[in-house]
């Protein structure tokens, strides 16, 4: 009984499920303050221009509007994510670099108001030739996007590990193929919002915001309004969704607190669905060239990679993008020889940014695909494969990664078997099909800026623990998580912590939600910070107990003394007791955690171990086309994943199946379609998510591994999944109906061309 | 340098002072949350009846009505701040006990939907006979407010010190006297507001209300609404005044809880400028004589008190008022000898609760205008009687109170001088005059429920300083102290702090505002826990500058070794350093204070140290009376106030001015005129506040001791001086036109009356 959990591993719904569906969560476009004015951004409709000139009169003029600001009007200073690769601003100063780009901005009364007043900004533009293909864009002589990027090359990354060239000669086979990813767009429920307000005494301003990380967009406030860091507080209110669309700061944020500096009043930006289309991120369009060298029997000796990233017109998080699409070639599979040559380019087009699986979605459709071609071509299964190759716990690995654990063999196996592999693959009749996929996603990766994740852990006499956390649920239950993992150290039910997360003026420094981290770094600092606060308890109780505070343990709000249980004392008591002890002190633990990893992320340059832990996965599809739509119904999808022992296993599914909806979506239904810039389909409905009417049946299997890094042995499930539905659904398709899909998605008019071709 | 203080003691605004004045500062009634309902309550217009039945089926008819709720639907649970003297239901269960007590509550989709239902509730009463004056209430026969209180005397006070009758014997002089001092209203700028808000899924009820002590006001929810205090969160925005009338609670604290859990939507419920007047609390009207036996030379031997507080139908806060207007008889005079016989009585009236002075104001001017008379008969001058009689630092007391610092001497010569009373005590024309009175209080009372107040200072790497607090600044300016307090400790200035404060589910436990104790308790915790933040940079620091953390110093947002100052480093690199060491952990300190004192208002029978320390003050007063109005005009007003070391001097002053404000209303223009039961002058406009052009010049002078307890040795500021401005005013008028008035206040009519009669 003593070492049963009682609150990790229980499936138990997220905290704030009940306050989502009843309407009473409190998101930022939810956020009323007195005085409140409003505003709302002028947008480019050019691709390529320079701004000659802004004539503002007209808008001020008009009853109601408070203000205008333009590039003009804001400090010289550079936003972006990785410091190195700033090269935007909150407003475009001297020239726009795609339609969407941020001219200006209107403050008002009300809304209604800021939208006519935008309209009345008139801007006088000299158009430019613009460049909307990579491959164009890299050329001698094409438009630059920014004058100081020559070729439109805005970051490369050359990686070489081992000898290709002489793994290629030793080959039985070597292949050499070409693939394209397209655009996808994150689509969030909630847009993107935020809410400034200014304390002109303190002079700091406070800004509300739908971020995935509050202290990165400190930093970047703090240093595009050119105010101190401590004079920014960010406040993160519920998040309907982020899938890393909102890792960055946005104009809206820029502004919002712009305004509130300005005009002494709280000010509201919130975003249309067609501006978070067009000018907030979308996942990298990418073209992959894969050489691969194989032996007869499937192992792999070498890979050589040439990739070319569409960038849009901005860096975004471009260096992390590359370096994740080039590290996680090595990872599931055993490839002692590889080379990686890797451009992000810079068009005229919407910008390119974080996005559930950030650049290996991509290349792992590349690779899986590849892996079944070379099946195909050389007769082999591809399930076998893959197992063959699969890297396992402890083995040592090129780009020194430490694997700590590693399920990746067995999910294999399991996705194979729960879609009825063997008796299904190449035997079912013209139409139907299944296939499969593998990937390797980092647990919570290192990240720029030694910026550790802490927590604060209260315990009071009302018997409430009270969790500071600066972790940032954005809705994939984070908050639940770190609750559950406090709820279990301190031996309470879960209903007894209350989580305040995410404000940067209460809760400590956190490095926010982004590479499938926040479980290990926060859910590991909480976990820490609630010992700390039970150890003195511990200590206190030791003594009333006459007891060694070692042989103490908490357990359904009780501590006693392990293998004793009747020498006890209830939590309550033990809390009301420790507070009228000689100083009544508030009991406050307080615990910091950073990955034990290295950055390889911002230098490229020096090898190491990229995260404390890998998550490993594998999905089964199958298919059914019909020849005469070209529709593809995906039937089926398993998905096998290696989360280590999952915190909640209920929230790990809801993570799988959405992963899986987004690989679908990336398959079959989903393509940010631009013409000249433009993008031509920037609302649902004409974007065409899958909706429930496409749903397959979704089959969730754990891969438990027992992770000696994260906490309770979890390991991260919100981004692995997401890696490889999308190359398993078009694998499953090549067993329906024989064609190989080279570029994504697989529409019903691809379908029909290439059933006609080999008719 | 070194011992000098660099933001203590400073003149520094308050640090909400500009948010405050350009409306972006957040009260509760500008919150505002989606879907929120709104909400009013039925009062009862009889001043005492049965409700025999209560049909609320119209009401809820009503398009728009949520929800109606009687006192037939709440739990049989009382409510009030003192345990034992709670005798209050959140809504009247059977029957009603005053005009204005709460009948039923109505929940709607906006205010006048709520307004028009509450017309729609019908009731019917059966009237009872009603009791109004106290001294009818106690008589046999009387009416019973409470059927289970005989003689309506819900609470008594005995109290003997030394041997009376034997020093009454000794004394060359004995003489009584009677007084009556009246209701008056705290009418705090902001009216009574609450908002609340239910997580359905943990059971949680989170509460913004315009409270002065969110942990009780938690506490009396939790026992109300018969959940665990776990369970309920008290946030408290920014308040407008309270002036004890926001200690509390009351039915829209509950009203919205219980809604907002039925109806699972956010509620909103705010008093109207009546319901403040009939249906809060009041300052306890008091009849009060008193008997004094002195030497020839002034020399108080003894004194003997008979005192009746008006309470109206409820208890609130009767037991520490009734407590200290017994004990504060014994100081700031030596009074060897000394018997209280006091009656807290119900009446079928407005409530009595705690108000600025709490209980002191009504005895301090029996006392301090029986002093003057006393002088008139037997030749004495009054501000020589003072000193004569005044108790000095270190000596020991009757109710063995604990006097570490006095400045009560100095003070009765400095209002004096300041007022020019040897040159015109006596001397003046008829018609004007001068006149003084002294009183102490305490400077932090200790309290009924071992609260302390803890507070939790976090160190970020942004350079800010998270100060969380429990203590409620209702407008007092506590979070400013606070802040200054944590600034002089860490060595940085005033704008780097930033302080959360009053949110039951983020900071620690305090025991609110209330008894003059914000500054020592929640200063004194803030100051304890800021050392222990210090102290850990200060270890790593020491180690990096090779020096004894005890030889370190922090100042100017440097630590450097005291004595030589060029050995130092920056706070900011102390942060970083301490984070980037082997495993970066928040910097937090935190502490709790208790105050070193014993619990007299409780028990009434042992005596023992009130407070931790007590203040000191005289105030005086020059008037000029015009014999043909009757108006009486306050000229001038010096109080001289030990409050220890200020640690805010503006604060400081601005505490004194509004007790002369408020000393003066109670003087000369305030009065709740209840007639059978109803507030006839239930307005701001009707009421009669003085205003700015009432305002006389007021010199506030510091008397400076140096406490050893409170921080950085400040005693309180907030009340004392509310104590003695009304019989320093009397005692002035009695210089100007020679009548002697026993009831207050002294308004034209009586100063009309009596020069008639006097002619």
């Amino acid at each position: 009984m003593e070492n049963d959990l009682n609150v990790v591993g229980q499936r138990l719904p997220m905290h704030d499920a009940a306050a989502k569906a009843n309407g009473t969560a409190v998101f930022t476009d939810d956020l009323v303050f007195p005085g409140m004015l409003h505003g709302k951004i002028l947008r480019s409709p050019y691709a390529h221009a320079k701004i000659l000139n802004i004539d503002t009169s007209k808008a001020l003029k008009l009853p109601g509007v408070k203000g205008v600001v333009t590039g003009r009007d804001i400090p010289d200073r550079l936003y972006g994510i990785v410091p190195k690769a700033r090269d935007e601003y909150a407003l475009a100063k001297g020239k726009v670099r795609y339609i969407g780009d941020e001219v200006a901005a209107v403050c008002a009364t009300n809304l209604e108001t800021a939208e006519e007043a935008i309209e009345l900004i008139e801007v006088t533009y000299e158009e430019l030739p613009a460049v909307f293909d990579p491959l164009d864009a890299i050329k001698e002589g094409a438009p630059l996007v920014h004058d100081d990027t020559p070729n439109n090359i805005s970051l490369s990354i050359n990686k070489q590990f081992g000898n290709v060239e002489k793994a290629f000669a030793e080959s039985d086979f070597v292949f050499e193929d070409s693939f394209y990813s397209q655009p996808v767009n994150h689509a969030p429920m909630e847009p993107h919002a935020a809410v400034a307000q200014y304390d002109s005494q303190r002079g700091e301003v406070t800004l509300w915001s739908s971020t995935q990380i509050p202290f990165f967009l400190r930093r970047n406030l703090s240093n595009t309004l050119q105010i101190p860091e401590s004079k920014v507080r960010v406040i993160k209110p519920k998040v309907g969704g982020g899938f890393g669309q909102k890792i960055d700061m946005f104009a809206k944020d820029f502004c919002a607190a712009w305004f509130a500096m300005k005009l002494l009043k709280p000010v509201k930006f919130v975003y249309e669905r067609e501006e978070l289309f067009i000018a907030t991120r979308q996942r990298h369009p990418m073209h992959l060239t894969v050489k691969t060298g194989v032996k007869k029997d499937g192992t792999i000796l070498a890979q050589k990679f040439k990739a070319y990233a569409d960038g849009g017109a901005y860096n975004s998080t471009a260096p992390t993008m590359i370096a994740l699409s080039c590290y996680f070639l090595m990872i599931p599979y055993h490839v002692p020889n590889l080379v990686y040559e890797g451009h992000h380019v810079y068009t005229n087009k919407p910008v390119g940014g974080a996005m559930r699986g950030h650049g290996i979605p991509q290349a792992r459709f590349a690779v899986e695909r590849q892996l079944d071609l070379i099946c195909e071509r050389i007769n082999l299964d591809p399930a076998e494969i893959r197992m063959k190759n699969s890297i396992h716990a402890g083995e040592s690995h090129p780009a020194k990664f430490i694997i700590n654990s590693c399920g990746f063999y067995d999910s294999v196996k399991m996705a194979a078997d729960a879609i009825g592999w063997k008796e299904k693959r190449g035997k079912l009749p013209f139409g139907r099909g299944v296939g499969l996929a593998g990937a390797s996603f980092p647990s919570g990766v290192s990240n720029m800026s030694h910026i550790s994740s802490g927590s604060v852990v209260q315990l009071g006499r009302d018997g409430a623990v009270n969790v500071l956390s600066g972790a940032a649920d954005i809705g994939q239950g984070a908050e639940t998580v770190i609750s559950q993992i406090v709820a279990e150290v301190l031996g309470v039910p879960m209903e007894d912590i209350r989580i305040t997360a995410a404000d940067t003026g209460v809760t400590p420094l956190d490095s926010g939600t982004f590479g499938s981290g926040v479980t290990v770094r926060a859910g590991n600092a909480a976990r820490v910070a609630a010992i700390a606060a039970r150890d003195k308890l511990f200590d206190f109780v030791a003594k009333e107990l006459e007891a060694n505070p070692e042989d103490l343990m908490a357990r359904n709000r009780e501590i006693f003394v392990k293998g004793s249980p009747a020498r006890k004392m209830s939590m309550k008591d033990a809390i009301k007791g420790y507070q009228y002890a000689d100083l009544p002190m508030p009991i406050v633990g307080r615990a910091s955690w950073f990955p034990p990893a290295t950055e390889p992320t911002t230098l490229f340059k020096e090898d190491g171990n990229f995260a404390p832990s890998y998550s490993f996965m594998t999905q089964s599809a199958e298919v059914e086309v019909d020849p005469h739509t070209g529709k593809v119904k995906l039937l089926k999808m398993a998905t096998a994943h290696d989360c280590g022992k999952p915190i909640n296993p209920m929230l790990v599914e809801g993570q799988l199946e959405g992963s899986v909806v987004g690989g679908m979506g990336q398959a079959l239904y989903e393509d940010v379609i631009v013409e000249k810039g433009q993008v031509m389909n920037a609302s649902l409905l004409e974007y065409g998510f899958p909706t429930f009417m496409e749903m397959p049946e979704i089959e969730a299997l754990e891969v438990i591994t027992d992770d000696p890094i994260g906490p309770f042995g979890a390991k991260e499930a919100g981004e692995g999944t997401q890696l490889s539905p999308a190359p398993a659904i078009v694998n499953a398709i090549y067993d329906a109906i024989g064609v190989d899909f080279m570029e994504l998605p697989i529409t019903p008019e691809k379908i029909l061309k290439a059933l006609e071709k080999k008719a």
